[in-house]
């Protein structure tokens, strides 16, 4: 079917040609057909899903076609660009931080959730539930300047690697969906991440990694207290919550800061569903996509059931909706970018 | 001076004329002595350090050159980019959503501080203070999905008309400020509002008149619930306020909306000040402004000891910093667009 699908646009480029000029369109058609921007997906009904829906906002005629600034897509983070076991990597580089600064803080050999923390206890730092995670984010994400905590975050991202992996964070985003964003992206899309997320944490790699710049990049976030030290302004962050970019928050979100609507939504668990609504219950041709993590070979393997990030509301939407659900293990050649790919990311 | 940085651009255009290609320049040449891009301004100190600052952060080779991506402008709205008194007009639409909406609400009759809106008595309007404000705001601009309330402003804005112009409140726009976004975004510059007006109330025209799109707009906002209605997703405007974008609030929120630091930002009155001095204590070339508003012939004069709208503080610290400050009877060779001009936005 994709065959099919490419020798339908080769057709519709040579039939263009012989309507004008034929030298540009004949180049233009040898390109098209020799590099495909959706490589690391396989031929299956995701893919084609995925092109078809494009090629109907985006075709010149299409009674579909959506102008340019129209073409608005957003993406969550956690699972849908990158890998999100054992836990959230915010919360990895968090428990990074505690054993980074205990040298500061002799006081947390016999504090918890601290002590386990620097023990390696899991099980006793799980113990401590939301309590100990917000203690946790506390003293790692808050009481410094906005600059100051994105130098750590830079720092980090680029030095820390995954415990089960070895691998660099940023190494773990979906080879995929990197061809996905770039795809929409020159296809005329604004891509924009909506993820629970904390948005100081992931806007200091973003742009290197996704292509998203900043003032693209949503999330979860703390409140922040504007004031003068030795005469210049700083922002300081704060323990307190200012808006937890997840489930109803997710609409919420794109309304307050994107305002419009996206005609294409992304995700991956119960956590996006909202988003997807938000985005299907648009006037016109609408896309909806949930990630299916079904690889345990490649990557992880988890659904209706996982405990941190259900997809079980979500995939029953999907199902009702007529949604595309990937499957890791059948729609995606690879995971992760090979070696050579991450040098040509930076 | 300005002349004579023109000839001096011209002579660049020659010299670089002479060290390529021949043809190309010689046009271009010819069109930027011919064309103005600051039209709309009177040659002196402020336009010359308007054009000084973007020749310096985008000259090729420059020492103070910034990327395409770091070119961060902010603009205040309510006074900086069109009109704001004798209130600021969200007001005076909201006081014409009380008139529309009286017919549907008898009890209003008898209520304050609706009763004295309906009988035009604003002696007794403004007595009622914050609460009345509150009040008035709350039945006009919540209650109903984000949808409807678009409509309504945008049926509003096109054709309500201010109380002692007659003109549409679009054609109270300044033009100069027009001349200047655009002048800046063909210099690569991105620009946003960062209004304390509100986010749903500026967006709906933000675009058509200022060629600002709906992400690029911040605002001060209301919490939104979103709900279910029949199967379809709502975003309800709740009376709760979320977000103040006045003050300290500006530089809060180009930290969690922007998420980078202006390079330049743009003002009128003490609501501004921090926003500026965020914008300029960042690394490298800088450049803040702001509007005073010194034409009671042309619009409306008032600065240090205005109740509203307050120019003190900031214009203190204008004077500290050496930020420009615009007069807008010296300045600006016209305040509104001209019949023409109003035409050609559209």
């Amino acid at each position: 079917m994709m065959a099919s699908l490419k020798r339908g646009f080769l057709a519709f480029l040579l039939f263009a040609a012989s309507c004008s000029d034929l030298s540009a369109p004949k180049r233009s058609s040898v390109t098209v057909a020799q590099s495909d921007p959706l490589a690391s997906w396989n031929d299956g009904a995701s893919k084609r899903a995925i092109v078809n829906f494009v090629t109907r906002v985006t075709g010149k005629g299409s009674p579909e076609f959506v102008a340019v600034g129209e073409r608005i897509a957003t993406f969550d983070n956690d699972g849908t660009l990158w890998a999100e076991k054992p836990i959230p990597f915010q919360l990895l580089f968090a428990l990074d931080r505690v054993r980074a600064l205990a040298p500061m803080h002799p006081e947390w050999k016999s504090k918890e959730p601290f002590a386990a923390v620097l023990r390696g206890d899991m099980t006793t730092v799980a113990a401590t539930g939301e309590k100990g995670v917000l203690a946790t984010m506390a003293v790692t994400h808050t009481g410094m300047t906005t600059e100051e905590f994105s130098t750590v975050v830079e720092e980090w991202i680029t030095t820390a690697r995954h415990p089960q992996t070895g691998r660099l964070y940023t190494a773990m985003v979906y080879k995929p969906m990197l061809d996905l964003l770039a795809y929409l992206r020159n296809n005329g899309f604004k891509t924009f991440i909506v993820s629970g997320g904390g948005v100081e944490f992931m806007r200091p790699w973003a742009g290197k990694v996704y292509g998203v710049p900043p003032e693209q990049v949503i999330g979860s976030s703390g409140k922040l207290k504007f004031e003068m030290r030795e005469g210049k302004p700083v922002l300081i962050k704060l323990p307190q919550l200012d808006f937890m970019d997840d489930k109803e928050g997710k609409p919420v979100a794109i309304q307050t800061r994107i305002g419009r609507r996206p005609i294409a939504a992304f995700g991956n668990s119960d956590g996006d569903l909202q988003m997807l609504q938000w985005a299907t219950a648009g006037s016109g041709r609408r896309f909806a996509l949930f990630v299916h993590h079904d690889d345990a070979t490649r990557e992880y393997a988890y659904d209706r059931k996982d405990k941190l990030q259900q997809f079980n509301k979500g995939w029953d939407a999907a199902i009702a909706q007529g949604w595309t659900v990937v499957s890791m293990k059948d729609d995606w050649k690879a995971v992760y970018p090979s070696r050579d790919d991450q040098v040509s990311q930076k």
